[in-house]
């Protein structure tokens, strides 16, 4: 299949996420796209080619201009007021506070995040733009006519809503190629995302809408982050009523219990119909990642992109998570390859 | 007037806040009560006090008791967990996600938190919680007819909401003081908040109600923490509707113009008819203080205390913020001088 890769995605490097209470060097660090690039080449996978540019368009089908202005614009602000440091949120809006955008860019920031987990650096623009721009050069050879493609985005996206970043997330990559696919003529298309923490701003994006089923696996979210989505009983609502799947499951799940979920959401999957898959493709369900609880092996993930492939639709693979960072491109490239290889 | 302290707010002392982007050495630190008790004492102001214990009762007619027990267990739980660092939130139910306090501690700690300015240390809740029996205290003074205490509370109180902290606060001392007032007989209570910081917590837990009429002189939220209230209007609502005023001012205001808003609040509450006030008393408003922009010099608290004596009504001074420690007893006493002269 063709790989597509910027290494735009370097541009984004922040210096420390907010850990138990310390800033700590960040789990999600350039060094993980190496390891999958290397993995791709070193199995052959398939031709990795650099994204074509679709421009902001396609970023608006999902997200809102001022929460793209204010990712594009942030750090030239931050600079101006004199910081070198990350620019990371400190202030949201909970309850009995009002859900507006103050003029600060603290505040603002605040008001576009979920966490502390989704900092801003001189790079970070040009890197979820051109991440963005790689999953729609993937979806572009879907729509062409391929049976796969592999989107190796980094930063990843599935935590972003349609204006919150968070979870190292700040343009959703799934659901911009999900939109695609439909603006280019698909009726159903489905998500599935095998990422350890549960894909909360995909979910939040389509929750009322037919035209994308999103399925989830994922750690039990009383227990593990983001905590506050992901809970079996989340359904869709309205017109989405019944067209979202939520799978989570124990810490210290292995692949008797998680394949057995698989099933139950290929099984949905193959009951809707769908047109084209996206996979949101998160490898921290192995068993040494450091910030997850699941115990996936690496010969798993050739089950499970087997399992992905009898669905027998074309498939979108959208890198996410994954956080063991020597393992990583095995077990990502393993997915892969296990798709293939059916 | 009498003076109510407890030694207890040293238990608390958070080692970093979340600043720029970087975790900074606490603004908020015991050296601010310090050096007000020793103004007190060097003015020679009146009989300082320890607090009685009224327990936990009147901390529940504001704050319900899952948010009482999560700051009273938190620490535990954390210590439990191998921890040492504060606890400090780093996730939480933002748009798109659902406001349901989840079984994990970092997770609850979001759900509870609108910012990442209230750690949880070893000995936060034992200073918490006096701070409470301070205020409380000194309400049983007025209540007792004496026509002024002043309730040298620490950490402070106004920026927590019903079952929110964030901004150094924990309790709402204001509040409870106020509510205990009501309980034991007063009709109507205003609040007076002269912090530089609107007093979000203490809008939002009277903001549906007409016993307390709640007025705040700060920064404008536009640009100013805590950005997601304390716009002028923000009146109230339901049965609240009209008693709640906001004088929202520029940075760069100083006596002149501080002054004018501090006349349009005392008149309100005299046209209200308040039996008791409970006056907010942040002096953050000073010209040095590291984190605010007005620009009141310390003769300028001497005729606010006078301003808000001329009401001729019973006035409980809870303290509140202000940063620039070695001039924060001066402003303080100074308010309280300005008011006994009269």
């Amino acid at each position: 299949m063709l790989i597509f890769y910027s290494d735009d995605h370097r541009l984004h490097h922040a210096r420390g996420e907010l850990l138990k209470g310390e800033l700590q060097p960040c789990f999600e660090m350039p060094a993980r796209a190496d390891h999958v690039l290397q993995r791709v080449r070193e199995r052959a996978l398939g031709e990795v080619r650099a994204p074509l540019d679709f421009g902001r368009s396609a970023l608006l089908r999902i997200h809102p201009e001022p929460y793209l202005d204010f990712i594009a614009n942030a750090w030239s602000r931050w600079a101006a007021q004199g910081n070198r440091a990350d620019l990371l949120p400190s202030v949201w809006p909970a309850r009995g506070l009002r859900g507006i955008c103050p003029e600060d860019l603290l505040g603002a920031h605040g008001y576009y995040s979920f966490d502390s987990f989704a900092p801003i650096t001189a790079g970070t623009w040009q890197a979820v733009y051109s991440a963005a721009q790689v999953a729609l050069s993937a979806q572009q050879q879907l729509a062409q006519g391929a049976s796969a493609a592999f989107a190796l985005c980094r930063p990843p996206g599935h935590h972003a809503g349609a204006d919150v970043m968070g979870g190292y997330c700040y343009l959703n990559n799934a659901a911009i190629s999900a939109q695609a696919c439909l603006d280019q003529g698909a009726k159903r298309v489905a998500i599935l995302d095998v990422d350890y923490h549960h894909g909360n701003g995909t979910q939040a994006i389509f929750y009322a809408r037919d035209d994308v089923l999103v399925t989830s696996l994922h750690g039990d979210p009383r227990a593990e982050y983001p905590y506050f989505l992901g809970y079996a009983d989340e359904t869709g609502e309205g017109p989405g009523q019944g067209y979202n799947l939520n799978l989570p499951l124990p810490a210290g799940s292995a692949w008797d219990a998680w394949s057995a979920a698989l099933e139950t959401a290929c099984q949905r999957i193959a009951a809707y119909g769908a047109e084209v898959i996206v996979v949101s493709l998160g490898v921290d369900t192995y068993k040494d990642d450091p910030i997850s609880r699941f115990k996936l092996d690496s010969p798993d993930y050739l089950r499970m992109g087997e399992r992905i492939a009898r669905l027998g639709t074309p498939t979108l693979f959208v890198m996410e998570g994954g956080y063991a960072v020597a393992q990583i491109g095995i077990n990502a490239v393993n997915v892969l390859e296990g798709f293939q290889g059916i």
